[in-house]
């Protein structure tokens, strides 16, 4: 029998150009050889946490279970704002607690998922050296890879249940009809709405 | 001995900015979790049919044999257009039957190999909700999926003989020498035409 | 016990567009079926090979040992310059010899790492027919499979002793201060400069 494969995906602000998805890439395979890693998108606008939400949102569902979902889109690097790594719904998501995995909170709320969240803390699964520009080198490549080798998410930090969300708006029913908001415009211009299918019926 | 290695390759219009790629590589890999998948090109020119053609058959005979192209620039999504899978030359196609495997069906008439072109009619290959937006993900990658695990291509749906094929011009020899047309300028401004070396020679 | 997976990676100024970065894929799969292989970059500036050489040299080291880089920023394709494969500090680099590889250069010198550098003249590893214009697929991607599947470089051809070499400026102690420069603006806007940081401690 052999070891399921593991699969991570990447979400970053970080462009193409540059080399800094390459670079995560050989910090994951430095620690987790064996990992199979697709990029979701590199091209969230810069520090837009709520496109970065709503993008990672979009793919998750479809990768297969205990998939391991590192996120980088960190307007607060360097700053105090808490390093996290999130379980639920049978995906594990690696990141800044900045609100970039409100969606996927709500999708547990709806779904009555388990949320376990993890405060990173434990320095050992980091890179030996930590900057202060680049997380997702240092801190968050490192966790995810050592999750992909089945660390548990508990021996990564302390659990905490105050993890930051963006406030999302919802739609509305007014007099005139559902007032909704558009979530997305696609490269074809089609625009994603956050009305329900459903309420439409 | 070890099962051969399925290889995949990606050719869209999709772009790399709303994580629709990953997403295809998502299904993919809950089906078949030992594909190794290659980008050929997601920046194709939203709907032109012709430029994925020619950029698909640039790159695929250059991948091992029994690698599966899945293509979709599929400007007819959601209408009757057929979806299709397609064996030549040692290399599957999976699309839309709108002519982007044209010069791969060239390539078959000048060097005489057998084609089989498979309406794919068998929705249990399918995601188990098929959107009218995206049959990239809901048919197309599924499909892909399941021939890289080896279900044989007749399981997929019902043999057709009818393609749709793009008008391919082609160069003619006038008093004044060869009219030829060039197919592509790449990156560096270089032009590719469809005339052959050996006419010149 | 499992053989060791051959990493590859892939640094270009061919964008992503036409194709080329995947038929570089299908080559390095056809020889080397088992190649895990990640994009540095292809959005070098077309033919600059100082920014090539720096993008190469930011990612490098933080693949696996024996990692294989290959890289193709070549403004001398179809030339009389040399292709060549370098291995210095546990990793191996293959592509043209016009300066690509500086930066690694300075870091064997640094670190009085060993150097062993290899004229590629052993047409047997090449792709059988080689353009005058795309020794990427034709030469080096081959050269770069062959090597991940365990062919010893000195088999590859002739040793080299002296690979070109950019001129590097280096940061200058002035009476105002350090005179340094930027090597790189990355896509934050963030400058990197030739100045470590031990110098102003």
């Amino acid at each position: 029998m052999t070891a399921p494969i593991p699969f991570l995906t990447l979400t970053t602000d970080f462009g193409t150009r540059d080399g800094f998805v390459g670079t995560l890439k050989g910090v994951i395979w430095s620690i987790c050889p064996s990992a199979q890693i697709a990029d979701i998108s590199h091209e969230i606008p810069p520090q837009n946490v709520q496109a970065g939400a709503f993008a990672l949102w979009r793919a998750y569902r479809f990768f297969p279970e205990e998939t391991i979902h590192l996120a980088v889109v960190d307007p607060g690097v360097g700053t105090t704002r808490r390093p996290i790594a999130v379980h639920l719904g049978g995906h594990t998501f690696v990141g800044p607690d900045n609100g970039l995995f409100t969606p996927m909170f709500e999708d547990a709320i709806k779904n009555r998922w388990p949320v376990e969240i993890i405060h990173l803390k434990e320095e050992k699964f980091f890179l030996p050296q930590v900057s202060s520009t680049f997380h997702g080198r240092d801190i968050f490549a490192p966790v995810a890879a050592h999750l992909a080798n089945g660390i548990p998410l508990a021996k990564l930090g302390p659990t905490i249940i105050d993890p930051v969300r963006l406030s999302m708006p919802k739609p509305e029913k007014t007099a005139r009809g559902w007032c909704a908001h558009i979530t997305v415009i696609d490269i074809f211009g089609n625009c994603t709405t956050d009305l329900p299918a459903a309420l439409l019926t």
